[in-house]
């Protein structure tokens, strides 16, 4: 990442809340020169230029030159080290709305401020030393949390719970690293006291086969964190009266729903987020897909399938009233052959049809919302698997030390890279091969390690992941 | 207004900014004993208990009695009456998304915290002497303003100019009540030594009319004022083919358009706004109401009239290839007498077509550009006047004092009130009535003008003007 991508030294502000209709607007300023900057646009320029850090400041900003009043604002001072990004910064709390805000950051563009590229302040506290990679990571899993639960995992992140697991697994496989490399420096001198080492044979194997265990199992984490964060595509589907959009608003009424905006596409079905016991569900209702005129139904019934293969989970109402029909049959049928996704059936109208006499079959009526509970409870068991119930709530109660977990998808290549290289090492060794070539894997280990928290990294590694985050992080 | 509705003792918390796709939340918190309900569930709490004034706390919000992370924030303290709303209180800036703001702000209340009513931390400041009435009122005004002008004027009023202008006006009334209440007095033991007075007349009545004069510059002021406010509603119209969408796509390009969204209503036509000269123009294009089908054509047709009744402004399109024809004859002549809008008839294709030979009639070409600058000119002279080009910017430049303006209806009404109490009471002076029925017209004005800045007020009134604010102000 080059100065004029990510300019470390030059000041640059950003809006770090949306204008809108709201009481306040925060404005973030950050690099050397940012108080010197302000003052030149504020009412009592001494007043800022001589406050001492995490100090606020109330004044007004004024036009360039013209000294034209042009919002009230607090200005809470940051002197670097101490402030998020490590350098002297500002936050300035401006009126809300769509314009006094943006006439303020205007006013500090005219004032000498560059507009700040996305993640750019994240970026800077990690030049800095201010934040490892997993904490930066977190910031942005924090602000995209859809649910309270995925929340709770990045907050646990980002209070360095995954960078300490990472830094422990590395400083025992750097001892075990440095064993080897040792006996390597040493051996023709004959100082090595370990008999495995004076076989030559790769040292610190049981505590290798132990890292390696730890590394799998935050590979297997991710798969859980994968789930809440990006949250599962569910589709209600079932024949024509089976009740589709009843069940459909029945769960967006009990479960919690999320604000979460689809962007950018409109669609000829009805879709909503909600949270299943944490989990985000983006819940589809196929119902009204196939309602009216040929040309409609057409483009319905492909649409259905389009949306079903894409599905992670169907739930596939069974009118409990009609019973399993040759259509229904058909469709579950032709599903578990074509789609990838789990297939729940459900049997619905049992207030008034009476339970279903198939086994392994949930009842529930999405009238009175009898068997709600238990269908939720299946949804949870079918995306999260068996063990779900006794699931860690990864919180901090009862004085425990919550679990790592990883976060991102770049962590767990990195992770899963690591292990393969020490499994890699340790065959290696089975089959008696020399130290020598044995050694490099170990060091390939913990360079992956040290990528993960940004100890080891690289300019084009960097550029990918902060471009992702939203501009004012 | 009673201590249960806005409860001015009760610590209470809102959102400031709107939690959403931003890199920060900001949630305010004022009231008596926000510090130590913030430090309960602050992971330092000591440190947010000893911090002064105006500095700035860095830690982590804990979940109540759990201790549980959850979220990392910047708090601000304040110290009363030294902070907005002159209560103790704190800006908690977290992080941004939907859920964690809401996390935070849950803890808050279960952590003892109220939620905030609309308006409650300016009425607050209000309650506490921080802010007059018509400073409280700019407050909402300067959040919806819709351009950089209208936030120009709003900016002005919050900055104190109305409020100068009013105790101003206020204090000259006040001296001359006092000399008349003297005389009502003192009358009888004939201390008098004006001969007016002597002879029972109001004293000071050129000062009364000069007094009338600077009102009723303040009444002038709220029409221009309300047009920055509100904008004008704004129609393009023409027969089919006349140019009506190029007008609109040219304007919406050339004139900086606005973020405002109208909420809650769905249209068959296209409209957006844009600031023309620092005017918000609500413009709507009719165009597409009459494209297809019978059916739609009569709806079209219907909202056309129905739209052009509701114009402040109507641009009517001739398309200068055809001319002026019959269909344009009568929707000119029909829409003269029917609607009460300004016709502003434009002469379009002037680039293939030719100017027109009908004079005060607009040449432009929507497709080059050519006339539309002089269209803009004379959109603003219709709506401002003929003055308006002469029209102060109501800044500070030149060492010069901003102009007082009116923002309010309320302002409005009570300002027009004062002058009509002072009106009644000269025409009472010129008729020989006696002062001691004159007098209380004078009092009825100061007190008019005390309501304006809220030195006289009644609860109602204060309830109904601060429900009009968003919660967080």
């Amino acid at each position: 990442m080059n100065d004029n991508a990510y300019g470390r030294e030059i000041p640059v502000a950003a809006f770090a809340t949306v204008p809108g209709n709201s009481a306040l607007t925060l404005i973030r300023c950050s690099g050397k020169g940012s108080l010197e900057f302000a003052a030149s646009v504020f009412s009592t320029p001494q007043k800022l230029l001589q406050a001492g850090g995490n100090t606020v400041v109330h004044g007004w900003i004024v036009g360039v030159g013209s000294g034209k009043k042009i919002d009230e604002v607090l200005i809470s001072v940051f002197r670097g080290p101490k402030s998020y990004t490590g350098e002297d910064g500002l936050d300035i709390s401006c009126h809300g709305g769509t314009t006094a805000g943006k006439a303020v950051l205007q006013t500090l563009i005219a004032a000498g401020f560059k507009d700040a590229l996305p993640g750019e302040f994240t970026f800077r506290a990690f030049m800095n030393g201010k934040l490892d990679l997993t904490r930066c990571e977190s910031v942005m899993e924090l602000v995209s949390a859809k649910t309270d639960r995925s929340r709770s995992h990045a907050v646990n992140r980002l209070s360095g719970v995954l960078a300490k697991e990472i830094d422990d697994i590395k400083k025992t496989l750097v001892s075990v690293l440095s064993g080897a490399e040792l006996f390597l420096d040493y051996s023709e001198d004959e100082i090595s006291i370990d008999p495995d080492e004076a076989a030559g044979k790769l040292p610190g194997r049981e505590t290798i086969t132990e890292t390696i265990a730890r590394l799998k199992k935050l590979v297997d984490s991710w798969q859980t964190e994968r789930i809440y964060q990006e949250g599962v595509f569910t589709v209600i589907a079932g024949r024509p009266n089976a009740g589709k959009s009843s069940l459909f608003n029945l769960l967006l009424k009990e479960e919690r729903s999320i604000v979460t905006e689809i962007p950018g596409t409109t669609r000829d079905w009805i879709e909503a987020w909600i949270s299943v016991d944490g989990i985000p569900l983006r819940l589809a209702d196929t119902a009204g897909l196939r309602e009216s005129g040929d040309y409609v139904e057409k483009i319905g019934v492909e649409r259905s399938r389009e949306l079903l293969e894409e599905a992670e989970l169907v739930l596939y109402l069974i009118d409990g009233k009609e019973g399993v029909t040759a259509d229904d049959m058909a469709f579950i049928g032709e599903f578990r052959q074509r789609a990838k996704g789990t297939l729940l059936v459900v049997w619905n109208k049992a207030d008034v049809a009476g339970l279903s006499k198939l086994g392994n079959i949930i009842n529930i009526s999405a009238k009175t919302g009898e068997g709600i509970a238990e269908l939720i409870k299946t949804i949870t068991t079918a995306i999260l698997g068996k063990g779900s119930a006794a699931m860690p709530q990864w919180g901090m109660g009862n004085g425990g030390q919550a679990k790592a977990t990883l976060g991102t998808v770049r962590q767990k290549n990195l992770v899963e890279a690591a292990a393969a290289a020490l499994d890699e090492a340790l065959r290696l060794s089975a089959a008696d091969k020399p130290l020598d070539i044995i050694a490099p894997l170990l060091r390939e280990a913990v360079n992956s390690l040290g990528e993960i928290t940004g100890e080891v990294s690289t300019a084009d590694i960097l550029e990918e992941m902060f471009s992702k985050f939203c501009v004012g992080k």
